[in-house]
C-alpha cells in the first residue's frame, strides 16, 4: 500500500459534464485490469446488467458499452440501426439534435433533419407531418436533454406518435439518464444513449446504449464502421464481457463506483430531487440578481441552464469565467446560435449548499454593473 | 485533501496492454477537469507536442489525439487519409494487419491484403511487386510489432521501398512507440498510430497519430466518419487544444504523468533497454524450463512473445493461467491460428526481479510434468 492524498479539485465544476465526480469515483481507478481477465469481465456484466435493470424491468432488453464520446455511442447506433433501405428522421432544437443528422450525413445515409428553433420545444404535429408525408422514414431520433440550452424534449409524447406509426425510435438520453427517472416502456424507445460522465457521475471514457435485443439482433452486418460497429460489440459483450477492441478499464471500475454511490443516493429518484433543488435553488438565485433564463420554466431540465448574458457592454464571459475560476466555480459558455448565452450545470457531485456559494460568487463578481445583471 | 490507499495492483500484468502502470499515473486520475477550460486545454497541447517531439525533430509533424481504443485510430487514419479515388495496400503477418484490411472493407475503401503468414516475415519482393502490378495503390499500411505474435517487422525497409514508389505510408506502431527508439524520417512513415496504453505506459482510453502536417492538410472532407474524422479532429486541436468532442479528461492527464516518467527513465532508449532485459530474460528462462518460442530471435520484438503451449494432454492454459494468476502474474492467451500457443508481455512497469519472480512462478506451475514443459 502506498498512502496518496486526493486533492480537492481547485474548482468546481458546473458544467454539462465531465463533472466535479466524486474521490471515491476517481479512486476507483487506483489499479489495473486485464481486459482478458474474468476479474475484469465480470465488472463489465455487472455493470450492464445494472444499467438495464435502471432503464426497464422487462426482460427483453440488452446494454452495449462503446469507447469512446457519447457521440461516438450516437453514431455506433445511428450507424448499425439503419439498414441499407432504411431513412432517418431527426428531430432537432439544439446542436447535438443538428449533430445526429450530421452523422447520417456522413455515413450517407438518407436523413430528415426537422429543426425547431434552439429555444422552442418539440411540435408533434411537425412530427406527425413529417411521418404523413414520407413513407421512407424509418426510424426517428430525438435528444432528450438538449445541452445546447438545457431543454427537455417531452420524449414520451414523442415516442408515442413514433409508435404509432410503428418506427423505430431512438433517444439521445445524454445528459438525462440517471438524473431523470425515465422507463423505456414509457418512452416506448428501442434505442437509449447515454455517456459515462453525466448524470451517473462517472468520468469519461465510454457511452452506453440500452436497446431492445429483438431490435439490435436485426441489425447484423449493417454497421458502416468497425469500430463502431453496435452489434459486433453487442455479439462480443455478451460472450462473457469481453469488448472487441481495447476498453478504458479504469474508467469503467470508476463507473461502476459512480453506479454503486448513485444506489447509496437513493437511486434516480433522489437524484433527481437533488438536481432538481438544486437547478431551482440557481434559477431564483439568478433571477433575484437580475439574470434572465433563456428557456420558460416548462422548457427547462434540472440539468443545465442557460442564462442570457448581460446587456452591458462592459460584462465579457471571459472575464466573468476567470473571476468565477479563481472563486472556485467553472461554469460554461453558451452554444445558442441567435442569442448569447452562459450555462451553468447543477449535475455532478454538486449539492445545495454550493449553489448558494456560486451565487454568492457571482453576486461578487457582476464587475460590470452595479450589482444587477 | 483526503487521505487515500494506493492498493498494490493482486497481480501484474504480461499483456500487450492495458499494462501495469506506477501507481503515480494512476494518482495522476485524482482530479477532474473541465475540457473546455484553458487548465486542460494546456495539458493537450503539452502532449501533443512531446508525442511529436519523440517521433521527429523535423518541423513539419503534428499530433492528433483520438478517443476510444487504438483500433479507433487506425480506422480514423484510413478513413480519412484515403480520398475517393484512393486505393489501400496493406501488408500483415497477424491480426491486427489483417484487421486494417478489415477496416477498409467496412468502409467501402478498395483495398488489397497481402498476408505472409503469422510466424513469417514480410517479404519486400512481394510488397515491391504488389506495387509494381497494381498502380491504382496510393496507400501502403503495415503494422510495426505484430502482437498476435510478437513478431517486429522492419519497417524501415518497407519504408524505403513505399516511398521509392512514392505512396503515403501508414504505420500501426501501437505496440512500439515509446518502448522502441524510432524517426518518422528514419522509418519514412506519413502516419504513425499508438495509444495510450501501451509503451508510453498510461492507462487506456485514447490513441493518438504523427503525421506531417502537409499530408493531413491534404485530407478534408475526406472521413467517412463524424467521430472517426481525423482531419476535422486535428483542425480543432489546433485551436488551443479542444478535443470535438468529450475527451477522457483523466485518462489523458494520467498519460502525461506517464510521459513525465519515460523522461524520468531516461527516454525510450533506455525503456527499449529495460524492455530487451526484460524479454531476453524471459526467453532465456523459458527455454530452460522447457517452452520453445513461436519465432526465430530475429524476428521477435521486445514487447511480447508467443511460447508454443506444452503438448502434454494434461496441460491446460485456464489452469495454467489461473495458478499463475494466484501467485500475482497474469499472463495472455495466444492469438495465433495455426499453432496452439500463449504470449507473455513484458512491457509496463515490469522489471528484470519481475521476470524472474515470474520464471519461479511458472517453474511452479507446470502441474501437467515432471517440470519440463
Amino acid at each position: 500500500m502506498t498512502d496518496f492524498n486526493i486533492p480537492d479539485n481547485p474548482y468546481l465544476l458546473l458544467t454539462p459534464g465531465p463533472l466535479s465526480s466524486s474521490k471515491t469515483v476517481k479512486a476507483a481507478m487506483l489499479r489495473d485490469w486485464c481486459t482478458w481477465d474474468s476479474d475484469y469481465r465480470s465488472i463489465v456484466q455487472e455493470v450492464r446488467a445494472e444499467l438495464v435493470s435502471m432503464a426497464t424491468d422487462a426482460p427483453d432488453y440488452t446494454c452495449v458499452l462503446m469507447q469512446g464520446s457519447g457521440t461516438f455511442c450516437v453514431e455506433s447506433v445511428i450507424g448499425t440501426a439503419l439498414g441499407p433501405e432504411d431513412k432517418l428522421l431527426v428531430l432537432a432544437n439544439g446542436a447535438y439534435g443538428c449533430r445526429m443528422a450530421e452523422i447520417a450525413r456522413y455515413l450517407k445515409i438518407p436523413f430528415t433533419l426537422v429543426e425547431f428553433g434552439e429555444d422552442k420545444p418539440i411540435k408533434l404535429e411537425r412530427l406527425d407531418e413529417a411521418l404523413e408525408k414520407d413513407c421512407a422514414i424509418t426510424h426517428v431520433a430525438v435528444v432528450h436533454c438538449e445541452t445546447t440550452t438545457g431543454q427537455l424534449n417531452d420524449i414520451t409524447a414523442i415516442g408515442g406518435l413514433v409508435k404509432a406509426r410503428s418506427k423505430i425510435f431512438i433517444v439521445d438520453a445524454m445528459s438525462s439518464f440517471g438524473g431523470i427517472p425515465m422507463s423505456m416502456e414509457e418512452i416506448q424507445a428501442d434505442y437509449l444513449i447515454s455517456s459515462a460522465n453525466k448524470c451517473i457521475q462517472g468520468v469519461p471514457g465510454f457511452g452506453f446504449i440500452i436497446v431492445r435485443t429483438q431490435i439490435i439482433e436485426a441489425t447484423a452486418g449493417q454497421a458502416r464502421s468497425l469500430s463502431l460497429d453496435m452489434y459486433a460489440q453487442w455479439r462480443s459483450l455478451e460472450r462473457g464481457g469481453k469488448w472487441r477492441f481495447t476498453s478504458p478499464t479504469h474508467v469503467l471500475h470508476a463507473f461502476r463506483q459512480a453506479l454503486q454511490e448513485l444506489h447509496g443516493e437513493g437511486g434516480v429518484e433522489k437524484r433527481a430531487a437533488r438536481y432538481t433543488v438544486n437547478q431551482r435553488l440557481l434559477v431564483d438565485g439568478m433571477v433575484k440578481l437580475g439574470f434572465e433564463c433563456l428557456l420558460a420554466d416548462a422548457q427547462q431540465s434540472p440539468i443545465i441552464t442557460s442564462f442570457i448574458s448581460p446587456a452591458d457592454p462592459r460584462y465579457k464571459f471571459e472575464d466573468f469565467y476567470d473571476e468565477l475560476k479563481r472563486k472556485g466555480f467553472v461554469i460554461y459558455p453558451g452554444k445558442v446560435t441567435e442569442v448569447d448565452t452562459f450555462r451553468i450545470g447543477n449535475i455532478g457531485e454538486v449539492y445545495a449548499d454550493d449553489i448558494h456559494r456560486l451565487l454568492q460568487a457571482i453576486s461578487g463578481s457582476m464587475t460590470w454593473s452595479d450589482g444587477r445583471a
